[in-house]
């Protein structure tokens, strides 16, 4: 196997691990902790996700940490929005990237944001040229590109027929999405021998969840067919609400491990980021999944005796 | 990639999971739990270590469960055993199959077995040769093979000197085992690329424990190397006493589920092999790590709303 030389990891946890936690951490915690991750090496952060806050509560103080944090140069600050309501607040905050998400099956679609998949295409369009009309680049998310939680199997065909339609719009970048965590490394491989020719894949990112454990193995598996970006959340928190069984995104501190030990380059300092994990675990008050952080309590533990 | 059609999963809950656990099972919960294990469809169990109890008490009853448990035809019943004495006792209840072990690392050696890699290989040869003449099969087990926790690298040249020694001595099988969970995918790859002329790789077992989650997917790397059989514990039991920081056996049944997902058949049926999980967890009286065995929690959890 040959694996690229340099991979970026997207950081998506402030937005897509935190949106799922049941505590809300206070605005002036989330401010701190992204600051923390500023610092790490990491240079794309998706900070919040400019929802109803009716839809996310955990997220309803979108604007102020978007505003609150400090931007460091070189870091590239994210937030999901769903339309243009969400794009004119996010574009207040001056966000320096907006994302736009949709699911390549139409059940977890209507669930999800309660409109099929054809009607949700031109409210993405809308947003994403008047996203870029104020000057901003705009990443497309696709969900339940290797399964979907009420249909089973989502045909290579729909998710790819989906994704040219967002690069369509303009989008810069599709995240395929595994939501629900269910694929396995040889449907990853067969789905990306099917789009090699099709997509391009150095605009393609993958977006694993590790409901099942597979999300390193599959990433091994996109790595070797030559994708470059994958989205992590830090110490493994996250997941779907819509999506029974999704449990997390696969953990950024065990991908940035993995890619460190194997001399694949992320830019990012695993124990900076293993220091950013454990302030948001306290902020959390519960253990985060993810084996880094499992193997760094241990150590500390080890040393206290 | 291609995969095997078909691998030989070799369950070692019963001795490397459970020799790494605080609260003894009773002789009787061990026994039902083994049986049940027999009903899965697993070919082969390692039932218990013929250690001295002083050095794993959880495993002291191993004789009484040895000769309790069902012999289901069709599986063999395995047993570690150190050194002539351990042997004697496990002919003593007659299982079907014995292994050996020692490192790779002769600082981990010498702490695991109190005695320098030269020191040892003559009492496994012993072993060997008495529990041949016994009729007995032997497996090799080799520790630390892609990193030793006291002296960090290993040469993969020690590894394939030791492991030719093993099968000089009659073993049938060597195991190579990931002891402290440290080994990453393009080290194995290089690893089982410089064994692969002179290292019998359908005599070759992998064995990862999952500590920093790399176990699944340093499987598939083994899998695509054309490995065919792998070392497991259900619910990611087990570790290694004397090795800090490793935090399980990779789980029998999240390896067992991607194999099966990858149309890669084991003969185990996944469900009966969770009933199996449930009984030993209950008998813990604690979660078990694994992914699957999360996954059937929430499941059940969600259907009781």
């Amino acid at each position: 196997m040959s694996y690229p030389e340099h991979v970026c990891i997207k950081e998506v946890g402030p937005r897509d691990g935190l949106q799922n936690e049941k505590s809300f951490i206070p605005t002036e915690r989330k401010i701190e902790w992204i600051n923390t991750l500023s610092e790490t090496g990491l240079s794309y952060i998706e900070i919040t996700s400019f929802v109803h806050p009716k839809w996310i509560p955990a997220l309803s103080d979108s604007y102020e940490v978007a505003v609150g944090i400090n931007r460091k140069p070189g870091v590239t600050y994210a937030a999901l929005v769903p339309n243009m309501k969400g794009l004119e607040k996010a574009l207040q905050a001056d966000v320096d990237e907006v994302s736009v998400f949709m699911s390549a099956s139409n059940t977890h679609n209507q669930k999800n944001i309660n409109k099929s998949i054809e009607d949700t295409l031109p409210v993405l369009q809308e947003t994403v040229r008047e996203a870029m009309a104020a000057g901003k680049k705009v990443r497309g998310y696709l969900s339940t590109v290797f399964g979907c939680p009420y249909e089973g199997h989502v045909p290579s065909e729909q998710v790819e027929q989906i994704a040219l339609r967002l690069f369509d719009m303009g989008v810069y970048e599709v995240s395929l999405g595994d939501t629900v965590g269910v694929g396995n490394p040889s449907q990853v491989e067969m789905c990306l021998n099917e789009w090699a020719n099709s997509l391009p894949f150095k605009q393609i990112a993958l977006h694993f969840h590790d409901t099942r454990g597979m999300a390193l193995a599959n990433t091994l598996v996109g790595l070797k067919a030559g994708i470059t970006t994958f989205d992590g959340a830090l110490g493994g928190l996250g997941g779907c609400p819509y999506a029974k069984g999704a449990s997390g995104n696969v953990a950024t501190d065990d991908l940035v491990h993995m890619l460190n030990e194997m001399n694949v380059s992320t830019g990012v300092d695993l124990s900076k980021l293993l220091k950013s994990g454990h302030f948001i675990e306290a902020s959390l008050n519960k253990p985060l999944r993810s084996h880094q952080m499992a193997v760094t309590r241990l150590e500390q533990n080890v040393g206290k005796e």
